[in-house]
């Protein structure tokens, strides 16, 4: 298979086909092997691209190819796009109204499971062996230990039919407020990471930034969303629905890049603002909802993202000592910041364990600080090998530990 | 609005994600006027990208966001991608078994409908004046005028409620078979545009190529296409019956481009050639089917395409008086062409002038001929504008006609 992207000359349609091709056959097939081995799909579209991106130490010919790759701007338009619409379907699927009633129990895990990896995160920096730590890096480091990813976790407890459960609750509020906590926190750090040195003012600002955004795309999803939407519901035209939607999320993905947040921050409050009802005018919308015409577009782009974040990560760079003793102590540091979370909620309500356990993984967010460390230059490339890393070894051990908590408490 | 695409300075994800803002809301507000009007959305859409494209003519400001687009590697592959998955479609819903039933009616309109408006193009290419046409821009100017339209007609057809008649059945039978016919000749003259000097030895090489592709891929098609759709099916992870089918659609148009025909023959014999009970293992093929998955994407590609079709066209270039009375004498060869296919018709079975007034729009393939004519350099950017309006043209007279006479027909 391999030949095809060696072979010399062609067009660069020619290219982009075969990168294609051999993008989604390597991720589906690492994902398959992946989930049959009870470790999450996106495990193994990292991997695959891991293992593209690190080929050329046997093959030397395709060294040509992943940095083409990697210079490409189709292919780095639209993994970041891959993560856009990611982050607007997430943005979908939270109701704000569902977090009131998980109610303060998930806010209290939520924020602990927030300030004590980032907390620990950030002071492990100060002892990792062999690495000379920037401030802004130290920060970086803790954010990226922050966010947990939903979906993981999700599944496993929808497998032990344990979703429905105290715990299982508690855990799914807390990962969605986990979320938007992150992204505040990278809006925060992208804002230092492109700007000029830390101090109090340029933090004032920036923060000042974050809540003016915040707050006023909250005011104009009350004010003005559902009107704008709602217009071209009365047009002909196929599409429109999604067409629309896709309008209200680019626009607000470019206002959060323009103010010098991540654009997926924007993403993200696009589709929490929207709201199923406002689509009621559309005609597909008696047949189909939102969260299925994205299906599609996310399943085209997103193993994009995954394996071109693997594909940057270079294992030469990363298999040195002081690397790998980072990434251990990094990834026993995620795995207690986020075991911690479960005292948030009260012993007589339900297994602190189970909800610890389940608050483990990291995965995609985890990879956008990574992702966005790393293109504003604020991380090395050698400190973003061991980020993602943590993000793999986190989202591996998650599964692990919850899967026997659960079997144990069914079988007590 | 378009201030915001003045305004210098800010990251390239900016520039990405405004520009996208801006062609979605003209794109589709163009879209919904025409379709008031009676016009097909596609011809908004071209529209939309002609206006942006000579904006800078009255806000100069605007030229180097033009230039930026037109040589964004992104948008491009982005646009060809739009094509692509648009000839997946077409292929996709195109069967072969209805082919067959539809008969020798349908053949013997779509064959006429293919030589006359071909042979009328290629010698309206010597008497064009003011022009000096090569050999290779006159075949182009035959092979543009070629395939017809389905979906302009077919709606037209539903709208009068006459797509079960012999009339209807017959043009949209034939619309197929022209398309399966253009994209032969597009086989053929891009591989003389790519290649070398029109000789009858290099003729016979790139039909000896389109026959092997054509051959190859229905042999593969029927021997190996349905066990290889099934190999994922057994697999655990969402989604993959779209990247299955995705992944054969890449395959094959990186098969096509390595072979020097355009990728989007080998889109659309993929989407021939799969078959829908190829994927009944799959676990969403119980819930929707492929054409379905495809519509998002194609909404979110598709206006991408026509945007920048239009955004190519140089108003200034094309507002000469040559070219003035070429897009006149074109448009004229184009609807005559088509009007004498209805006499593949016999006269006892149906209304030849309805046949002949549902076979005149071009639309999308038509398209798919001029940027491929830009892009090798076989046609000059003012011909490329040529070939487009005539495009356009015919897409707004055949409603028109065929409507009257439908209605005269009906009142009769």
């Amino acid at each position: 298979m391999f030949g095809l992207l060696v072979s010399s000359g062609g067009s660069h349609s020619e290219f982009i086909l075969i990168t294609l091709v051999v993008f989604y056959v390597a991720a589906k097939s690492f994902a398959a092997v992946c989930e049959r081995l009870g470790v999450p799909g996106i495990v193994g579209e990292l991997l695959a691209g891991i293992l593209l991106g690190n080929l050329h130490l046997v093959i030397p010919e395709l060294h040509g190819w992943r940095m083409t790759v990697l210079s490409s701007e189709f292919f780095t338009v639209a993994s970041e796009l891959g993560v856009i619409f990611l982050l607007f379907l997430v943005g979908l699927e939270t109701s704000l109204t569902d977090m009131r009633r998980v109610g303060t129990n998930a806010l209290c895990v939520a924020t602990i499971g927030v300030i004590t990896p980032f907390t620990l995160g950030y002071l492990s920096g100060f002892v990792l062996p062999g690495l000379d730590l920037s401030t802004l890096e130290k920060i970086f480091l803790g954010a990226t230990l922050t966010a947990t990813s939903v979906g993981i976790t999700a599944k496993v407890l929808s497998d032990s039919r344990a979703i429905r459960s105290v715990e299982g609750q508690t855990i799914l509020g807390a990962a969605v407020i986990d979320d938007i906590l992150g992204l505040m926190i990278l809006a925060v750090v992208s804002g230092l990471a492109s700007g000029e040195a830390l101090s109090a003012g340029v933090l004032g600002v920036i923060l000042l930034k974050v809540v003016v955004f915040f707050v006023g795309a909250f005011i104009a999803g009350r004010l003005i969303l559902h009107r704008l939407i709602r217009i071209p519901a009365k047009w002909h035209g196929s599409a429109l629905m999604l067409t629309t939607a896709l309008f209200v999320m680019f626009f607000m993905a470019w206002a959060a890049a323009k103010l010098g947040l991540a654009p997926i921050v924007g993403a993200f409050m696009a589709g929490l603002l929207m709201d199923e009802e406002y689509f009621h005018g559309y005609r597909e919308a008696a047949e189909t909802k939102l969260e299925h015409l994205m299906g599609p577009i996310t399943a085209l782009f997103l193993p994009l993202f995954f394996v071109i974040m693997g594909l940057q990560i270079d294992l030469q760079a990363v298999s040195s000592m002081p690397i790998v003793i980072a990434t251990a102590i990094l990834t026993f540091v995620a795995v207690i910041g986020k075991i911690v979370s479960g005292l948030g909620l009260p012993r007589k309500k339900g297994d602190r364990l189970t909800v610890g356990y389940g608050m483990i993984p990291r995965g995609e967010v985890g990879l956008v600080f990574a992702a966005v460390g790393l293109h504003t230059k604020a991380i090395t490339p050698a400190f973003y090998g061991v980020t993602v890393l943590v993000v793999v070894l986190t989202t591996v051990i998650s599964p692990v530990l919850l899967r026997r908590r659960l079997h144990r408490r069914l079988s007590a």
